[in-house]
């Protein structure tokens, strides 16, 4: 396999390219091509891109409530008069909240971990927003927090320790459902999800 | 399949994921995980990228003699006195040079064509920079003229249609040998590369 450096390409490209391939979902070669791209469509995308990430770099920042990124702070999920302050949504990550959101299933309160507990990456519980919850979690009138992270091992850590951490404060604690994700073929499931759904089975 | 639009993501974060969907490599999902993971790492590769862009965007641009993309014009290949002006290596695209030049194979000239002949896609003979090609092999020097193309049916169809444009030039024009790729398993190898690697067999 050749090597991935082109000494003679010019020290502004090679630069580009090194700092697109550090760029999530692009790789030393992809981030050859896109640069390559890129300066071919100056005007339509690359210079738009350069002030685009700019803009959002200075304007984006992390909400001191919830952890949602936005250009408020509080952000527009936190000040929705709309929204319900009763329920608080913990989710791991930003992404997660736009996935909840984009489902259109949830219109309470969110709470952005800013990951998961992992032992083994050296995330400790001081390392997430979990101070900020339990103080929320705290206020009158919240009357239910529901747990909505992944069914992973340290997903499920998480959320176990939260629901040691919240059980003293006097409101529910709730986790998302297990089961055949809607459209999953059954014959391609795995055990775990298998057992759960039956496990979890509901009458019909 | 959920939408890949979150109406409630900040705009600057929306304009942002609507760019980076853009840069080949990158689709409208991975845009965003790519957008969440640069606000994360604004100082380190955030605000650098946006600088890079811009720099690149600034500086490089088409040699126009080869077509190359450099800094310089003419570029630093054309320039380099340690190479040879007889051979001028003709090739579709800048990454091309980039992969020849990561080789070490060729220290002759080179001509970026911009692309290949593509009657379905539109592309004809005057998209190409093929009349500076038919002034660069008319110098007294010049003695061969490499045509490295892909082997695909718009490469060989371009290359057929450069062998006659350069044939009355006095110049030799060749192409790059076809055959089995070196480190190429026989049995995955298509029937083409087959037929062709037996038909051109040297002396062992």
């Amino acid at each position: 396999m050749p090597s991935s450096k082109s000494p003679l390409a010019a020290p502004e490209i090679e630069a580009l390219i090194s700092l697109l391939g550090k760029v999530p979902g692009l790789g030393p070669r992809s981030a050859r091509r896109a640069a390559l791209q890129l300066l071919k469509k100056k005007d339509a995308l690359m210079l738009p891109l350069a002030a685009a990430l700019q803009d959002a770099a200075h304007k984006i920042k992390a909400c001191a409530n919830c952890g949602m990124l936005d250009a408020n702070d509080p952000c527009t999920l936190c000040t929705a008069p709309a929204r319900d302050d009763a329920l608080i949504c913990v989710v791991a990550d930003v992404g997660d909240v736009w996935a909840l959101e984009r489902a259109a299933a949830y219109s309470g309160r969110y709470h952005v971990l800013g990951g998961v507990l992992a032992a083994l990456d050296g995330v400790r519980p001081e390392d997430l927003r979990i101070a900020k919850l339990i103080e929320r979690a705290s206020q009158p009138g919240v009357r239910e927090i529901i747990l909505a992270l992944s069914a992973t091992v340290d997903g499920q850590t998480t959320a176990h320790y939260l629901t040691e951490r919240l059980s003293t404060l006097g409101v529910a604690v709730t986790r998302l459902a297990h089961g055949v994700p809607v459209g999953g073929e059954l014959e391609l499931l795995d055990d775990g999800t298998l057992f759960t759904a039956l496990a979890s089975r509901r009458p019909s």
